[in-house]
């Protein structure tokens, strides 16, 4: 399971090729550890939940931001020993792991009746639909908790993560997905239902809401390449987060006022009916559209001032211009 | 906020001052960091959930078990560097903070409508009745999350807790809290309402549910102080730890069943009315109070073959009467 970095410089990288690959190595590692040791019932909720689900975003933008820094760095920054490399890539595919848990638990809270009362995800109907609501409740408290368990190997399990590594995963992630992050600007988004939110309100919870998460994902991968946070790759890899995370909230707007249900596997036109704050309900359509642009230039921008090498900042890149250009 | 091991040797200790001090030790670091960085709405849910309530059992037992190696190990195991032992008593406070939040959390959760729908809590409305189910749901998960945040503080915040500490004292509370553990225990519960389960069914769950954060208290207070996880004091804490959290959860029943409501500060009966298997429908009062009394003598048996210096222990020796002989 360990993340051999892909050769960039013999042609140019097939990317759904990369995304297959990764996803598939995603995909058994969480299958692995989702539900191990728990009571029969709350494993099936939390296989149901993480399993065969989603996107992957965080996962993949983990793993890229991992392979830019592995790959992409100058020679006298690559790791010589192979079992710390072994140990990175390992601690990279924990990371994708750990974020996919923590996002994936946040939508099994989020639809249930107290909170968005959804009953339809990926295109299946939601967790406590099928479970209930209170093994949906425990199921995502449990995830939240694996998360932080799969950060956290002891010396008997995986490749060997190195100790301080693990520690500034959990740190990264913990803050991101907390009171100052994803759980905090749930709370404003809570508040905000029929309220009139300005531009700087909207931004700053979807900042923490959706954009603190995708953030976190790209520093987790590059921590794992072993980038120190003060360094110019870390902050314009940071940068790129950061625009990455508002244009892909942008776009969740501009595709909930527009597309079916059936195409977004989730129920469309809710923030609408529920009279919320959107991007299109402050910008507009073409607005919000422009915005999404501007922020994958940003993104892009910042993609190519961070000293890596253009090779290995591929998927990155292209990662970026999915995030803006997905249909659903 | 370091732990200074108080001096055993020159007179027994007073524990009501020994808890006294550190109660209040743990409810300024809580005070400080609950709802720090949060919206307004989540950061109250937050402070009213954790702050000022509770016989914060957990906190005392992480700190006591620190104390006790801190203070009873061996001489060649005291550690003499200054700033390393005030990282590792940083550590016991932030240990003592974290798995209280935990349990927070888990009695936030418990108590909402899906679960056991509780109106009182520690002589108080639920967080549910008085700040709504979708904020309560949110102050839940971003506990659960603060608990890892608190374990995670970088080179800037506390006094240096050393990343192979905060990485194991994770590993101990994710591994506790999580599916294997107490979300598992929970599960089984939640599964059991109205079936006949027998002993080792019951034991189990109690052991996931309740039993697991106990010990880890217990476990995370001997890593603070220095402890490898294969030595005989480890283990004979991980005992102590073991039998403590059963004994907890035996006396929690024979309360529930013979005290009223306004001395437990919570609903009084419920397991019984809910046709819940408990070790008092299991093992009748008397069982259930000698089985108690054994766990007690089991636990200070499990000190005593620790290793460490009689007077080191009496703190862990104090809570294990307290928590067998309780009221409430």
């Amino acid at each position: 399971m360990s993340a051999v970095p892909m050769n960039f410089e013999s042609q140019p990288l097939d990317m759904n090729l990369w995304s297959q690959n990764h996803l598939a190595r995603v995909e058994q590692a969480l299958s692995q550890w989702v539900g191990d040791g728990a009571p029969a019932g709350l494993g099936d909720a939390m296989r149901y939940a993480v399993l065969d689900g989603g996107k992957r975003l965080r996962p993949l933008l983990v793993l890229a931001a991992y392979e830019a820094v592995c790959s992409g760095a100058p020679a006298s920054a690559v790791v010589d020993d192979a079992a710390l490399r072994a140990g990175l890539g390992e601690a990279a595919l924990r990371a994708a792991c750990a974020v996919e848990l923590i996002h994936a638990y946040s939508l099994v809270h989020d639809d249930m009746p107290c909170m968005d009362n959804d009953v339809l995800r990926r295109g299946k109907p939601t967790v406590h639909v099928v479970f209930g609501e209170a093994q949906a409740m425990l199921a995502g408290d449990a995830m939240q908790a694996l998360a932080f368990e799969v950060l956290t190997p002891d010396a008997g399990e995986g490749a060997g993560v190195p100790a301080d590594l693990q520690a500034r995963l959990v740190r990264i992630l913990a803050r991101a997905s907390g009171q100052a992050g994803m759980a905090g600007g749930q709370a404003i988004d809570l508040a905000s239902v029929g309220q009139a939110l300005d531009e700087a309100t909207l931004r700053d919870m979807h900042r923490r809401k959706t954009g603190a998460l995708l953030r976190a994902s790209v520093q987790m991968g590059a921590a794992c390449g072993g980038l120190q946070a003060d360094c110019v790759a870390w902050q314009a890899l940071t940068a790129y987060g950061h625009a990455m995370g508002l244009a892909f909230q942008i776009v969740d707007d501009v595709l909930d006022a527009t597309q079916p249900s059936d195409t977004l596997g989730k129920t469309a036109g809710k923030d609408a009916d529920a009279n919320k704050p959107t991007y299109v309900s402050l910008l507009g359509l073409d607005g919000a559209r422009q915005e999404a642009d501007a922020l994958l230039a940003q993104a892009l921008s910042a993609l190519s001032r961070s000293g890596l090498a253009d090779a290995a900042l591929q998927p990155l890149s292209d990662l970026a211009h999915r995030i803006v250009h997905r249909d659903h």
